[in-house]
Parts: C-alpha cells; sequence; structure tokens
C-alpha cells in the first residue's frame, strides 16, 4: 500500500466511530481533526469534501458490521440453526463500533437529506435481507424449512425485531428488548423448521 | 390563552415538523426563523435556548403521535383485536408529522448527546410499552389471553418490529418490509389469544 493509500485509510477508519456516534451533521472539521490529528488541509488532500469522507466512513463501519453480524455462519451446516445463532450473535455482541449500528443510525441521519449516504443504506438493507433470505430458500431447498415459508418476510422480520430492539436496548440502557427479541425470533424459526430443535 | 401563550404554541407546532425531519444538528437557527417566521429575537422571547425549543417540540410530536397510535382503542373491546387494530393502524397510517417517527429519530439522533432529548425518549418508550402491557394483562384477567403470556416480552417485540419496520420501509421507499411485520405479529397475536380470532 502507498503511504498516500495508508493514510487514507487510517483516516477512514478514525472518522467511521464519530460519524456513527454523532451523525452527519453532528460531526465537525474539528472533531474530524481531532480523532485524525490532522489540519483542515491533510484531510482535504486525502477527500474533497466532508460528504466524500462521510461516504467512506459508512462503507468502512458497514463492512466491519457485516462481517461480525454475519462472517461466523458459513461454518453452521442447518438454516435454522444458522439463523438462530445469527440472531443469538446481534444480541449478545456489542456493535463493531461505538454508537450502535450504523446502517440504523445512517438510515434515520439521512432520511431527510443526503442521497449519497442514503443510496448506500438502502443497500446495506437490501444485501443483510437478500442474505438472510437466501438462508432461509438454502433451508427450504434442503427440506430444514417449511415450503409455505416467505422467505422475504422472515429476513424482514429478522433485521426489523433487532434493529428496532437494538434502538430500544441502547435507549433503556438494558439489554432486556434485545433478550425479548430473541425470544420471539427463536419461537418463530423454530415454527418454521420441519424438525423439532 | 394569553397571546405570548398563543405564540408559544405556535412556535412550538412549527419547529417540530422541522426538528423532526433534520435532526437537533440538522436543525439551523436559519431553518426554525423561515418555519416561525421570526427573527431570532423572537424566538428566544419565548425559549432560552434551541435545547429547551427541541424538547418542546419533541414532547409535542411525541404527543401527536401518541394519539395517532393509540386514541383509537378504547373502544375495541377484545385485548387481542384491539393489539391486531394497534398493528393495523401503525402500518396503514402515515406519521403523525413529517419525517418518520419522532421517537425512534430522537432515540438514535439523541443516543450520544443531548440528555434531555434522550431522556424524553426513553420516557417515550417506557410509557409506549406499560401502555401495550397492560393491554396484554387485561386480556389475561378478562381471559382473551393465554396465562403463559409474557406482557412485556409482546410489548417489547411489537414496539421494536413495528419500528424498525418503519425504517426499513422509509428506506425502500414501500410498505412491504411493514406489510411483513403486521404478517409475523398478527400471527404471534393469534398465537396468544385463547379463541380463534
Amino acid at each position: 500500500m502507498r503511504k498516500g493509500e495508508a493514510t487514507r485509510q487510517r483516516i477512514i477508519a478514525q472518522a467511521a466511530p464519530i460519524f456513527n456516534q454523532r451523525g452527519f451533521d453532528g460531526c465537525s472539521m474539528q472533531d474530524l481533526m481531532q480523532a485524525t490529528g490532522l489540519e483542515k488541509g491533510g484531510l482535504y488532500r486525502h477527500f474533497p469534501n466532508k460528504e466524500h469522507l462521510a461516504a467512506e466512513a459508512f462503507r468502512f463501519a458497514l463492512a466491519q458490521t457485516v462481517k461480525l453480524r454475519t462472517g461466523h455462519l458459513d461454518d453452521i451446516p442447518n438454516a435454522v440453526d444458522k439463523l438462530k445463532t445469527f440472531v443469538q450473535h446481534f444480541v449478545e455482541t456489542p456493535s463493531a463500533l461505538p454508537g450502535g449500528c450504523p446502517l440504523m443510525n445512517t438510515a434515520i441521519d439521512s432520511d431527510d437529506g443526503n442521497p449519497t449516504l442514503r443510496d448506500l443504506a438502502r443497500k446495506g438493507v437490501h444485501d443483510w435481507r437478500t442474505r438472510l433470505a437466501r438462508i432461509v430458500e438454502a433451508g427450504i431447498k434442503a427440506g430444514e424449512i417449511h415450503k409455505s415459508t416467505d422467505s422475504r418476510r422472515i429476513a424482514n422480520t429478522l433485521i426489523a425485531t433487532l434493529e428496532g430492539a437494538l434502538m430500544i436496548s441502547r435507549l433503556d440502557n438494558s439489554r432486556q428488548a434485545l433478550r425479548d427479541a430473541q425470544a420471539t425470533l427463536d419461537s418463530i424459526l423454530t415454527g418454521i423448521a420441519t424438525s423439532r430443535r
């Protein structure tokens, strides 16, 4: 990696938690200078503007989050076990970076402006839903999940319930809502399994 | 109502959609002056600072939202029907003011700062959960809902799934995720009912 590219990557990694915690408008140039130890000119040498840096920081945060949330699932053979492990992991593992889920933060933060960030968040949810729906479809094909199961509905329900519960848990400063979500989702997943698990 | 108080209420009502759409940091003094047609001095005559106006605007937005979401439930006799109607209403009715759910917006917006807004959002979720849990408990008492039902878990699941689905739906620009949430929650509510509904 060339030195310029290494510095660019370091800036992105250092800016990501700041944007994730404070949002686009809440993150000042001063905050970014403090987090990276660079002057304004140093930052502008690598990124044409704040929008550009925010987009790169979100891509970085999302990649870390996806890796943390679904990176461990490939080794689990049964589709229902895979989905239950995904839920358990979401409930028990802290967010990949400070400030909670970058997807939810950016979805809320960008919903009345900032179309680049919004498109990236939209793609993030789309890819996540596709990933989960494919696990359901593979489970149906393998005879592990009932044929009548709507894969998109299961995927949307998993994402919605976990993200909503994370929002409540962070507000309550308690994991209770996440544990309640896990109990509900486990029971739904047991319900779509062809064998008792 | 005295004229000063009427002006104060008008400012709150006009500022609420702006804060709901842009967040605390994203809402400038210029935005507030434009929305209310007042100069800075006129605003400061009624509110000591932006934090104070934002808190009043959130209280207003939350009251409108609670009224819209649960104001119509008292006339429905059966607890399960009441909860299903609540879900249907959430899924089919647009938010009380532009910018989506003020509770979710403020929960995300305030999670790394602004303790006053955060406390108000926390109380908002607490009151909402209590309201829904009481419906479940009344249903258990009336023999409409199975005794083994965990009222807090049902309440947390309803709020989490609907709020998460609203986030996805706004991002997708489609009500599909909300409809998927409704199908899932309806099935959960049918499952806790003592009679087939």
